[in-house]
């Protein structure tokens, strides 16, 4: 499989690219709009058909390149999950959906507990986790619909259950990590390893983090999309 | 093969973890010294016995990790070319010597032209290109000895002639790519695709780049294995 791993140095966002060489069909996890544009060069230089462009969930910090990429590759799909609230999205997504791209396929498994939307995307050796579980962190759990009751449900039923040499492709890193494993965030994931699901409770209450900067304007956005001028009307 | 790509977000610097994950024998490629305790966690809890602490070239950008790591795993021993004038290092490297760690082993290819002891690491599938090769991009020519011509050579005949699908894995990338591949830089390399070395060395000769930030502390550090103390005195 072709994989291409993308990063947004200002908001630490990884977007994922995957092709099936031999048909060249291939799916974006991720887009972020400042990135578009290398992007698309990237996909066109790659000589792929980008058939479905995919959303972990409604992004707090930084807006979907959705729309934009859309533009150059007008067949292209956007997928998010059905409980996203993201009308314009092509197709809704439902847990044990299997997205294919030529002889690969990518399969929804629901992890709310970030956003009540929040989506993993697994296929054989390599899970896309999005904002439910980070490397030795997982996604906060105090705004959009957060849940850590919900969030520990997904980690330790969907993602955990996984096997164990499963590497973990996250939304976001913070410290300069590009992937862990199943096995590793089962064993030392601060929040998660021995801790039962009180424990875990607390230590998602007590985060006290700031509020993000791009809220404002990427949760609208992202409702529309991507599409900025309908979020700005 | 274990394998863990990691990032230095302030000087943009990728390092490189490889593993056999039955005999745990690893190599580190191009370790920051401000991520060391990051690494060094990372080395540990995924139980590896580091074996190799390997440079790419004496850096200008950043000082290395290696006489910090050495602290944690004493009997790893540092390789740097016997052209970077390493005094300090425990194995002076030359080309075509096969660095083993369990059943893998990483070849060493002589690569000068950014600096005269530039190498890069092969292993099958993949390469790890130091600043000789980034991704549509190369290696600055104009300080630490460098030289078009030698590094055009270095690119075209010892990089560019790897099998086409082998990944190339670079000391840096500025725009969020974290890998490509010889097909692409043979491809769509602005400087080297369907460039001779004339047009190479016009372009390179031409690029009026600003002072690196940190060479003047780096080099000297660097040269005597990242060894502040020595390089203070």
């Amino acid at each position: 499989m072709l994989f291409r791993q993308l990063y947004d140095q200002e908001t630490s966002t990884y977007t994922y690219l995957l092709a099936d060489e031999d048909s060249k069909e291939a799916v974006i996890i991720d887009s972020v709009l400042e990135q578009v544009e290398r992007d698309q060069k990237l996909i066109k230089e790659l000589q792929l058909n980008l058939k479905y462009i995919l959303e972990t969930h409604v992004h707090a910090d930084h807006i979907t390149g959705a729309t934009e990429l859309k533009k150059s590759f007008p067949n292209a799909k956007t997928i998010v999950h059905s409980k996203g609230g993201v009308e314009c999205a092509d197709i809704h997504s439902t847990d044990g959906m299997e997205i294919k791209f030529g002889k690969y396929y990518l399969k929804v498994l629901s992890t709310p507990g970030h956003t009540n939307g929040c989506v993993s995307y697994y296929t054989e050796g390599m899970v896309f986790t999005g904002d439910a579980l980070l490397i030795r962190g997982c996604g906060r759990t105090d705004f959009q619909q957060g849940d850590p009751s919900k969030l520990y449900d997904s980690i330790t039923q969907k993602i955990f259950t996984l096997p164990d040499n499963t590497l973990v492709y996250p939304g976001h890193d913070y410290k300069g990590f590009t992937c862990s494993s199943v096995w590793e965030e089962k064993k030392y994931n601060p929040r998660l390893a021995n801790k039962t699901k009180d424990e875990f409770i607390l230590i998602m209450n007590n985060l006290n983090l700031p509020y993000p900067k791009k809220i404002q304007e990427s949760v609208p956005a992202n409702l529309k999309c991507g599409n900025i001028k309908l979020s700005d009307a």
